[in-house]
């Protein structure tokens, strides 16, 4: 990623990052609200999450991974490693929440962050500057700042094979034409 | 898919399928719309199609493929097999368009569609109805019903993916975590 203009199908620039993660809290909240609750509390099986949990997911990255990591590289580089992400922490989200009360808090804390990174006033040379990740080791700001934006899309490329999940017999023939029924997910969940 | 109130966890039936259907152009308008052009227009190398494209398709599927396909079920069975879905019918309807202007059309002919739907009045008995597709063969009015949904989310997954794909190198070592960048597709395109 490049602080300025990228030309046209170029390095994406701070700009395109900042408008996609701008965008991801409407399109869920588009996507999902008000849907019948067998369709966001369904998940595709054991040790797997339904997308109820994947925007709880979301929400526990806003308040601890992005913008928490972002301020340790600017402040400390290499010399502190950042907190292991912890991927069970969405639990503390869900408790006695409807999924319309975490599309909205996931909103307001991405709003917040979004604000805080304009804040940040980052500078062209602070792109390239170094923190320690506690498994990936030396990573930089500007991989940091992509990664946030690609993993809001790895999460609605999930959410989007959840939703697809209980079709799978349904569809009948037409399965071999749906690409989204052949995912198995690439990671985990 | 079955035709009333399927059990939590069980088969979709009519009411999940129509609620996915009707959140779709909102969600593509949330994710697409004032994104930089850069971001809309950007495909995925030769012969891949770009966001703006694949919501082109999608309008063409309105136009051409789920009603008038359930109609041919409801009127002929499988005594008059579909018109074959042209695949590069999108390029009649991106002419002089902007993106603004295909995602409201879109979600024009989909509520216009879901009318249709609803209007069919479709009984029980009918889900179960064949008709002729012309490469799969004997398929049911439910069956179809269920891919008209299904299609919309491997759509919806193609665009995370088309919109993740500029970020390849920028992420790093981050790209082992996140799935979208694993995705080739599973199916053309």
């Amino acid at each position: 990623m490049v602080a300025g203009n990228g030309p046209d199908g170029g390095e994406p620039d701070l700009e395109d990052t900042v408008a996609l993660l701008g965008r991801t809290p409407g399109a869920l909240d588009a996507l999902l609200r008000g849907l019948p609750e067998a369709c966001t509390s369904r998940n595709e099986g054991e040790n797997t999450w339904s997308a109820f949990e994947v925007v709880a997911h979301l929400i526990h990255g806003e308040r601890t991974d992005w913008i928490p990591r972002a301020k340790i590289v600017l402040q400390f580089g290499e010399s502190r490693a950042f907190e292991p992400f912890d991927r069970e922490g969405l639990a503390r989200e869900v408790e006695g929440k409807s999924l319309g009360q975490l599309l909205e808090e996931f909103a307001r804390l991405r709003s917040e962050n979004l604000d805080e990174l304009r804040a940040l006033n980052l500078k062209p040379e602070d792109f390239g500057r170094r923190g320690r990740h506690p498994a990936l080791g030396v990573v930089t700001l500007s991989q940091l700042l992509a990664t946030w934006a690609v993993h809001d899309l790895t999460h609605l490329h999930q959410i989007s094979r959840i939703l697809a999940h209980p079709y799978r017999e349904a569809v009948g023939p037409w399965s071999a034409y749906l690409g989204v029924l052949q995912c198995e997910g690439h990671s985990s969940p």
